[in-house]
C-alpha cells in the first residue's frame, strides 16, 4: 500500500469507536479493552507479513526485514481512563501506516520494527513507562512494583501475569533494544507551543529534567480576630511569596524553563486562624541539567529569605527527580529536514511530559520525537484533539523521517 | 466573706480537677460534665443566700437584693472539648467571688445577678452564644437550630430538652435582660496584645465587626511540563497575591484592623498541573463598620485587578458577617479607672472573638468587658494560661468596677 495519511485518521476514529465510550478512550493497560486494541493492531498489520512478538515486559513488536541495526518506530496503545483519542495511539497507528508503506516496497535494507509499548500511562498501578523502562533496562524498582495494587486491591504482578508477563523476567525485554539503529516516535504535543506559533509540527530536543519538591512552611496558629497583623507568623505568606517568585526564577533560567506550584495545603485551614502549616508542591523542569540545578537552588535560597521575612520555618523535601534526556543530534537534524519538507516550517522544542522515547534514549539508542500540534494544549481528557490535516501532515513527516533514517542506517 | 482573689485561683484549679482531664477542660454544654460544673457553682454560692433560676434558654442565674436596674455579672462555664482552664469560667468564678463579697456586706442598693450563660462555645452543635442570644432576643435562627445534630446524630432540641430547655420557648429568656442596669464580663484576652505591652489588664471597647468571604479563583488546568510560563492561567497566583495584599489593606485601615486568609484549597491540586481553581477564605475585622466596609471593598477591588493581571476569574461569596458591637462609653471609663486603681496602667483594645457580652450589648444593656493577659495568646487548648498574679488582679479589677457601677446605678 502506498502511504495514505487519511487512512491513519480513519483508523484512529475506528479505534476510538472500538475502545472508547462517551467519556473518552478506555484502553487502560492490562485490561480486556487494551487487549482488544492490540488484537485490532494485529489485524491492521497482517497485510505486511510482519513477524509479531510479545516480549517479556508485554511490549508488542512487529518486524519486517532481516539483519542488524533495525529502525524502530514506537508508541503506546494504552490510555488513561476517559482519555483522549490520540495520546499514544497516534504513534502506533501512524507507525503502522509507515510500516505498510515500507513493506509494500519490498524488503527494507535493515529491519523495520513497530513497537506498541506496554503501560506507558501507569493509569492502573501508578507506575508509568512500564514496558519501555524494562526494555531500556532502567526498571530498577521491581520490589516497589511488586507491592503496587489497583483500586480493587489486585496486585501488579497478578494483573500482568493475566497478560502473559512474569514480572521477575520483565527485564529480559532488554534484548529488544540491543543493537537498534534508531528509534522514532510521533506524539501529540500535549501543550500549547505549536498552536501558539501556528505550526503543525515540531522536533523534540529531549525530555525535561524534573525536580519535584515538597516545601513545608511552619508558622504559628493564632486567632484571626485577636492577633494583630504585626504579631503573626503566617505560613501561607511563605507559600504565597514562593508561588509568585517561581516565575522570576523561570524567567532567569531562560527559554523553556517551567516552575509550577500545583498545590498548597493549609493547616488548620479554618477561617478563624492564621495558617500554621502550609505544605506546597513545586515542580521545576529544564532541558539543561545545570540550569535545572540552579533553578532548584534559587528557589531554596529565596524560600530561606521569605522564611526570615515572615519569621517562619521552611523545610524542603525532594519528592522525585529525573535528569534531562537529550535526543540524538543527527536525528534531530533529519527530523527538522523532514518536517520542513512536508510542512514548510519547523520548530525545535523540549518535551515537558516524559515519553517512552526518553527510556529508549537513555538506553543508548539514537532517538528523536516529532510533535504534532495539540488544540488548546489539552490531553488526558476526551477534549484532546488535533486537526485532521495536521494529523495527516504528521504521518507524512514520520514517513519521510523513516525513509531518511533507513537510508542512513543502510549506508553504514 | 471579704474579697479573696487567691480563692478564685484555687477554685478555678478545683473546677479544672473536677471537670477536666489530661487533655484539658471537658465542660461541653449540654453534657453531664457541664451539669457537674453548674452543680459545683451552686454549692459555691450557697453561702450568699442567692436565689437561683435556670431560665428558658438554660442560663443559670443567681440573684441577691431586690428592686430595679440590676447589675449583671456574667460568663460561661461551658468549654470546647480539650479546652483551657480559664476561657469562660474565669468570668463566672471571679463573679462568684464578687457576689460573695457584696452579699457579705449586706443587701446591695440594686439587685446583683451572676449569670452563667448556656453554650457560649457551640462546641457540640456548631452554634455559639446560644443562651445569651436567646436572652438578647437576637436568636432568630430557631428553624436552623432545630436541624442541628451532634456527631452522634442527636438533634439539638432533644439534647437541650435533657437539660430542661424547650427550644420553642427559649426566647422567653428575654425577660432576664429587661431593665438591666449594666452588664460586666471579665475574660482572658485570647490574644497577644496585653502580653506584648507588658500589661495585665485592658478595657474592651467592643467586639469587631466581621466580614467572612469565600473567594474562588478560576484559571485553567495545564500540564506542568508542557505549558510555557507565559501561557498559564494560574488560579493560585490570584490567591497568593491576595493573601499577601491583605496586609496592605489592614495597614491602610489603621490600628486594630485584621485580615486573615486562613485557607486556600487548590484543584486539581497535583504536582503535574497548573492550579485550575483556588478557593480562598478571607476573614476581615474592624471595630468601625464603615472602615470594615472599606476593607472589604478594597479586597474586592484589588482581587479584580489580580484576576485581570493573571487572566483568571474571581468570584466573591459572603459566608457570614456581623456588625461591630460597641460597649458603653460610661462603663468603659469606669473600667479604665478600675484597672488603673488596681494595676497602675490600663489599655483600651477591641475584642477579636465574639463574647456573650456582645449579645447583651446589642440587646441595649450598657455593657463593658475587662480582658486579662493571656500567655502566648493561646486559647481553646489545654496550653491556655494566665499568671496567677494577673488572675488575682483581674478579680480585684472586676470587684472595683462592680462597686463603682453599683454606686452609679444606685444614684440614679
Amino acid at each position: 500500500m502506498p502511504l495514505d495519511p487519511s487512512r491513519t485518521v480513519a483508523e484512529l476514529e475506528e479505534l476510538r469507536e472500538l475502545t472508547g465510550d462517551e467519556n473518552g478512550a478506555q484502553r487502560v493497560a492490562w485490561t480486556d479493552t487494551w487487549e482488544t486494541a492490540r488484537e485490532w493492531l494485529r489485524g491492521k498489520l497482517a497485510v505486511t507479513g510482519a513477524r509479531e512478538e510479545i516480549d517479556a515486559a508485554g511490549n508488542q513488536w512487529f518486524t519486517i526485514g532481516e539483519g542488524e541495526r533495525p529502525l524502530l518506530l514506537g508508541g503506546h496503545l494504552d490510555s488513561v481512563p476517559n482519555g483522549g483519542w490520540l495520546d499514544g495511539c497516534l504513534n502506533v497507528v501512524a507507525g503502522a501506516e509507515v510500516l505498510r508503506r515500507i513493506a509494500e516496497e519490498g524488503t527494507p535494507p535493515v529491519p523495520v520494527r513497530l513497537v506498541s509499548w506496554a503501560d506507558e500511562e501507569g493509569a492502573r498501578f501508578g507506575r508509568s513507562l512500564f514496558g519501555s523502562s524494562a526494555a531500556a533496562g532502567s526498571m530498577r524498582d521491581q520490589d516497589e512494583l511488586r507491592k503496587l495494587t489497583d483500586r480493587d486491591g489486585i496486585a501488579l504482578p497478578d494483573a500482568v501475569r493475566e497478560h502473559g508477563v512474569d514480572l521477575d523476567r520483565a527485564l529480559e525485554a532488554r534484548s529488544q533494544l540491543e543493537g537498534a539503529g534508531a528509534y522514532l516516535e510521533l506524539h501529540i504535543e500535549q501543550g500549547p507551543v505549536l498552536e501558539s506559533m501556528g505550526l503543525p509540527l515540531g522536533v523534540v530536543l529531549g525530555t525535561f529534567g524534573v525536580e519535584r519538591s515538597r516545601i513545608t512552611w511552619r508558622g504559628q496558629a493564632a486567632h484571626s480576630g485577636s492577633t494583630p497583623m504585626d504579631q503573626r507568623r503566617d505560613a501561607l505568606a511563605g507559600a504565597a511569596k514562593l508561588a509568585l517568585d517561581i516565575r522570576r526564577i523561570a524567567a532567569v533560567a531562560g527559554s523553556g524553563a517551567v516552575c509550577t506550584s500545583g498545590n498548597v495545603v493549609c493547616r488548620p485551614g479554618i477561617v478563624t486562624s492564621v495558617v500554621e502549616t502550609a505544605e506546597q508542591l513545586l515542580d521545576q523542569r529544564h532541558l539543561d541539567a545545570d540550569t535545572l540545578a540552579r533553578m532548584l537552588d534559587a528557589a531554596k535560597t529565596v524560600s530561606e529569605q521569605f522564611a526570615a521575612e515572615e519569621n517562619i520555618e521552611v523545610n524542603w523535601e525532594r519528592i522525585w527527580n529525573i535528569e534531562p534526556i537529550l535526543f540524538d543530534d543527527e536525528l534531530i537534524e533529519l527530523a527538522d529536514e523532514s518536517i520542513r519538507e512536508v510542512a514548510g516550517a519547523s520548530h525545535r522544542l523540549p518535551s515537558g511530559p516524559l515519553h517512552d522515547a526518553a527510556e529508549v534514549a537513555r538506553s543508548g539508542v539514537p532517538t528523536v520525537m516529532l510533535f504534532v500540534q495539540s488544540l488548546r494544549g489539552l490531553s488526558h481528557t476526551k477534549l484532546e484533539d488535533t486537526k485532521p490535516e495536521h494529523l495527516e501532515l504528521s504521518v507524512r513527516a514520520l514517513d519521510v523521517l523513516a525513509s531518511k533514517t533507513l537510508a542512513r542506517l543502510a549506508a553504514r
